[in-house]
């Protein structure tokens, strides 16, 4: 399997990767905890950025890493183990030095979580505007 | 040391918790990774309710469990290793079948996440309204 | 992507898993958080005995769930953010209560992990004989 | 409550952390899942070296941070959650460039999981030698 079967699709409307629902990503009560969904979500970024062009690794050569800034987070409905859930992610606006995306979480036709999240580029503890590179990568994912 | 000193302290103006940030927590990036902060703010949610006499067992011989319904987070400074941080938990609003949380993360002074919260009770995947215990509880919380 | 595309593939000498390492799994010093191979382990041997006929879900509906019993792991190498890791899983033994599996953690063709795991199946909290099922698919596997 | 209080205590015969089993640390199977036991040893070990005056913050400064190199587990209970765990670490034996310890994690007087867990410094991807200020500590902590 390469590199770019790995890390989800372009679907001409943003991102869409899909991930299993393993042990490590339920709680006591059967369900996923909840907090599973934000790494659910990250991946789907993480991935949507690498086929934009983008690779944390080089950033963090840069001393540059990706933070999230702020979340808004609907929990509409609950996952289970072996399930497997399609993450989409959406570039809603970027600036100069901040990205907004809109996020789901389905399983098949039931959107399970929705999101929109903030994100910032830092250089140490201190945000910075996104490079040439990044900023390409989110218009072009914009425009998408 | 006994499970009161084990579950932080009410403080008059609803709970406090302190954590230690360890390995596990991290990232690449040397900062806390954003989703832990839920688990931080879930576990400070947990030793609140505690505190007020409800506990997360006894729910589940009922076959209860709270849920994270809704979450607005803004992630307003970095963590690292080793760093003692405080959860602070508010209950602003309960009605007959979901809560509305305040919670902060501080180091010292320092407000390093700020979130609203609003829990709902499932039995099973269905909402169902809190049992007079939970009620009370609450109630307690909020006049607190 | 299918559900058997998702599950990684026999190998004829057992299975493999390609995973990716994303933020989650890193911790402070830039390499991927010990605990984490756990975690890919587990997927590894979820997805394994999914091929072989056998699903965590069907065993919760019996009140079934597999356990770890005993672990010996050597970390010999570390790994970095938007790597991806091969997980090697294979039955070595399969007696009528337990499993010995042997699981390696590649990167390309660097060994990173090597683990023994021993399984079992628990009733609530108690070991019982594996179902007919189980037995004949970790048998399957182990003449793999 | 000050950092002392928050990093468990030294027995006479190593070191004791209690922790609390909260949502995150359990899965679907109502048990905690079994990687997390390594995520509480992994805290003993940091709060254990933490008292004995080594502090990751202050090696990450220096480019070093420990990692574990080899580890030997047993699983021989489930614990649920709310429960309080025993987390209790030995050192068995220190050298110049690697350290063996014993951990148990109890609950009450049940013995949960075993492990002999075997540590060493990285600078970079490479293991060096201990620094004075730790093998003082692993030898004091190994007298203890």
């Amino acid at each position: 399997m390469n590199g770019d079967a790995m890390s989800g699709r372009l679907t001409g409307a943003g991102h869409e990767l899909i991930q299993r629902v393993y042990f490590e990503d339920t709680d006591y009560s059967g369900r996923v905890y909840h907090a599973r969904y934000l790494q659910f979500m990250e991946r789907g970024r993480s991935d949507y950025l690498r086929l934009l062009g983008v690779h944390h690794r080089e950033l963090a050569e840069l001393g540059l890493a990706f933070a999230v800034r702020r979340m808004t987070i609907d929990f509409l409905g609950p996952a289970s183990i072996d399930e497997l859930l399609a993450i989409r992610s959406r570039i809603v606006e970027a600036t100069g030095a901040r990205a907004l995306l809109r996020q789901k979480v389905m399983r098949g036709e039931a959107p399970l979580v929705e999101a929109e999240v903030t994100i910032v580029l830092l250089s140490g503890r201190r945000p910075v505007r996104f490079t040439p590179v990044i900023r390409e990568a989110l218009e072009a994912g914009r425009r998408d």
